[in-house]
């Protein structure tokens, strides 16, 4: 064990995409618990778009984090020592201690991980936020039937795969829309979509929609926002419903982007489109762990991890996931299990 | 009786804000009910903002009305000879022949009108499809619950000064949208909204409503979209929903409208915006249609109606519409009753 800790602050307020520079490495002493806490050794962090806002010192649904705070985000862990009698020494927990290598976490903080259902770093994945995400906001907001047709955007990505893989489970049509060949490939050969376009190929959005969704788009499920959607907007069917789960495309906007207006074609379909975050479905994480660790088991869900290691790029990391570089899930390896 | 019928066409696919040269007025053969058939005397036509997009040669959800066709629309007036055993002279029929004086319809076509109830004017109005389209917009899109606030744009309009009234006896403070002084005196004084406010007073309405909904905005019912929409948006609580019922900002663009991405919000708010078209509800019309009719006789609810005396009037009083000159629903009387 080092004598120190070492943590990501975030050095000033990003302007645009963020640059490392943004970011600084600092050491601070190691942390000691008190009674009733636990010590953890991270394992896995997690960059994911959100953070993006959290950054950018705007009001949102989470406090901001300011130059000079400790980066925050999703992390999984063991436990080191235990002064709580729920935890004890090697324990896995899933927490929200931050972009640190140690942790003094309260004893009741974040939960514990099963490494039996999957190993630990897929309780940020596929496990964790991405896949309670990607389940709750299709099967919950979209409610998508058999026989539909789904669309994602970012479909080869850490919501967007799930996303595709679990509306393919419920018996429909989906189509993907990434950002590169290798994506394409991933979702059609090992995700088993049934279409799938590269939105870098043309702007003509409206064209690959059309030939990848011949029966139009009944559940629209976005990560993405921008041009892509204005055309998935203008081919939904009767009662569709688009999922607003993520918006990447503007996180980095310095100005207030602008697009078409076409709230109309909500009326005209008689559909629903509506935002959510994962957190209105926290006490129902154990139904959607257990259905997607089934799904896991039985090979009708697959995953990837994109994995960086080293806490020190843990900015360049997240920074890739602005440029697309990353297949699945974005994850930077603290300290190797 | 006259020898003719006499009826509006559309004479040009109009650009922009329509002009009375887009229609004429023609006169044609007394039409003769057959067997099956009654012959109707229309009292009153309805104009609405809808027919702009039928009239723009735009696949909606309608066949669109061509250069040559007649004028679409809803219609009340009386069977003045009947050749089907369920309907009698006299009767009124509430129905959809169209901007003409005199129609053979079927003898199934549209519905019996109570003029117990009210007069049958109404039947276009507040107990015909802008009432139900309030109510069922209000109430099975938007779910106010008692105590929430409601922002409504075009608020002194024929759908707005229905939804406006009933979201006040639901319980719900409520907020109203309009475009003139004589217009805010009236849902203030008249329909007893307990804010509103001028849009063309300022550009300012993020602060106009914040004014009037000093708590946020838990529904927005939306008859008109742009800029006022935005700023709505911005300003809507956790779990808003948002009712998109018309966009009559837009409807007569001659090149698409463009406006800031908000989409985020929906996110970090967990809202839903939901577009519908009343002819989802239509077998739940006797519900609705009572329930309004009580609510009129107990003095709950008001109605206004503007009226333009003269089928030749018809284009002027459908252009007037996208001036704002009308309170309430806006009605052309074809024959005095």
């Amino acid at each position: 064990m080092t004598a120190f800790n070492r943590q990501i602050q975030l050095a000033a307020k990003p302007f645009g995409v963020p640059k490392e520079s943004d970011f600084k490495l600092v050491e601070s002493p190691m942390p000691e618990p008190a009674e009733g806490q636990v010590l953890v050794r991270t394992n896995y962090l997690t960059v994911d778009p959100y953070m993006r806002g959290l950054i950018s010192g705007a009001k949102s649904y989470q406090k901001p984090v300011r130059p000079g705070d400790l980066m925050v985000g999703g992390t999984v862990g063991r436990v080191i020592k235990s002064r709580t009698p729920g935890r004890k020494e090697g324990d896995v927990v899933v927490g929200y201690w931050g972009w640190q290598e140690y942790a003094a976490i309260s004893g009741d903080h974040g939960h514990l991980f099963d490494t039996k259902l999957a190993p630990m770093s897929t309780g940020l994945g596929v496990l964790g936020m991405p896949g309670l995400t990607a389940y709750f906001g299709l099967t919950e907001i979209g409610k998508p039937k058999a026989g539909e047709t789904v669309l994602v955007t970012s479909a080869a990505g850490a919501v967007g795969s799930i996303v595709g893989q679990i509306a393919k489970i419920i018996g429909c049509r989906v189509a993907g829309c990434a950002g590169s060949k290798e994506k394409i490939d991933y979702v059609l050969g090992e995700l088993g979509l049934d279409a799938a376009f590269n939105y870098k190929d043309t702007e003509n959005h409206l064209g690959q929609i059309r030939e990848a969704c011949p029966a139009g788009v009944d559940v629209y499920f976005d990560n993405v926002g921008g041009t892509v959607s204005d055309a998935a907007l203008l081919k939904i069917n009767q009662g569709a419903r688009i999922v607003l789960c993520g918006q990447i495309d503007q996180y980095n906007a310095t100005e207030m982007p602008t697009g078409p207006r076409l709230l109309f074609q909500l009326i005209i379909k008689g559909a629903r489109m509506e935002g959510f975050l994962v957190n209105q479905f926290v006490d129902r994480r154990d139904e959607a762990v257990r259905k997607l660790a089934e799904w896991l088991k039985s090979g009708r869900l697959k995953y990837r991890e994109t994995i960086t290691d080293g806490i020190e790029n843990a900015p360049k990391a997240f920074i890739g996931l602005f440029k697309g570089e990353n297949i699945g899930k974005q994850l930077v390896r603290v300290a190797k299990e």
